[in-house]
């Protein structure tokens, strides 16, 4: 059942970035509706607005992921390489494309085109165009991967036009566990759970509330059985390490 | 001036991150705290809980950038992988460290230090520990490799506890000018003004306010001079855009 595992890489672009000018707001998004959709984001890269750059991470994830979302760098200015960066990756020429054109000469007034917004219709040769409800200038899809704007909004947009053409998996289940002790409390018990059950995926996460350590834990499997099992034991090691601890008290 | 300009890649490790469960706090602290600095922040890389991932991340990195910083993954548990992952990636043994043993010895009560949390003692061979005034457990220095905890509160401490011992260029300059325009009419001038001064770097960024597309434009450089050149010169042209604005209107 789980003989292809559908994943997937996220590459945002842009100087801004990395200045940390703007805060990206699109990798936890983009995150969490792949999850939704059942797709293993398995690496992101932040990269500069340089085509050297980009070409460099395109071709690595493009083919190590079943998917690669690109998001940034499809706007109107100089700065806008991206769509130029992915033909170069590829190897494909780039021109305006005449559907891509239709759309922006659709969406402005008569002599609001100008020569700048134009370069927003520049595809490369053999891609798709995605929807962009939002601003109307498209993204587009070139093998398996998928160049989105930056802004969210319309990056967002651009995911809803795209989604329904993305394989999944059979969705990952996932269920919390808010233990109430720190992770050196638990982290051994823990290991002989992770141990016990090799297809649920423990994940261990301390946060710190009130001054106090604590951990909150997240079993992950495809399989609704298994995750039930682990949650049963682990919830069983936690009442007995807590009667320990009010035992010592 | 600028023979050598240092550089940095951040490397942020976890599971979490990519499954949309924990947004990521660090990349923009650390991009903001960077660009303080006057180092130059040039990739991110979010990798899984993988060994072979870390490694082969970090080998990529640390050989590109002046300095690599990673978060997360150096606490307690079992799928706390950085330390024993980064000893990997640079081919030295790791064992309990006699430094890190005493400053958790210090830390916990009698008959709290147990095998999970001495983990976090764990140092690859020749590594210099990190102080962590948060929680004790320290971060390491390994080559030019900067190790710290995911927890945000922790790692910008041990920011701080890192930022003295690092190589600056020298500061590098912005101003910030919103034009009030959409960036499609900016968009030509703003490519004429970056052919005049190639030194400083304009990044044009669009966003939305009350449905309207404005754009803010952001100039850097390292010359005090250049900029303000540069900017006097884009004022100019946004005064006479808006004039072409209004007499069509």
């Amino acid at each position: 059942m789980d003989a292809e595992i559908v994943t997937a890489g996220v590459l945002v672009i842009g100087d801004e970035i990395l200045s940390g000018r703007t805060k990206d707001k699109n990798i936890g998004f983009i995150a969490d509706y792949l999850t939704q959709l059942g797709i293993d984001l398995k690496e992101v890269r932040i990269v500069a607005d340089d085509e050297a750059a980009i070409v460099e991470a395109v071709n690595s994830m493009r083919a190590r992921w079943t998917y690669l979302f690109t998001t940034g760098g499809i706007g109107p200015t100089h700065d806008d390489i991206t769509a130029d960066s992915i033909a170069a990756a590829f190897g494909v020429s780039i021109d305006h494309d005449p559907r891509a054109v239709a759309l922006l000469t659709d969406h402005y007034k008569a002599g609001e085109l100008n020569e700048a917004r134009m370069r927003m219709a520049r595809i490369p040769d053999g891609a798709d165009l995605i929807k962009n409800k939002v601003s109307k200038a498209p993204g587009f899809r070139l093998g398996n991967v998928h160049v989105m704007a930056g802004v969210p909004s319309v990056m967002q947009a651009m995911m809803d036009a795209v989604a329904p053409s993305l394989k999944s998996n059979v969705q990952l289940l996932s269920v919390t566990i808010d233990t109430g002790l720190g992770e050196g409390i638990v982290a051994g018990p823990l290991r002989d759970a992770q141990n016990t059950y090799p297809d649920v995926v423990i994940g261990s996460y301390p946060y710190i509330r009130g001054g106090l350590f604590a951990t909150k834990l997240v079993l992950r499997c495809r399989d609704e059985d298994k995750l039930e099992m682990a949650r049963q034991e682990i919830e069983t090691m936690l009442v007995s390490l807590k009667g320990q601890i009010q035992t010592q008290a």
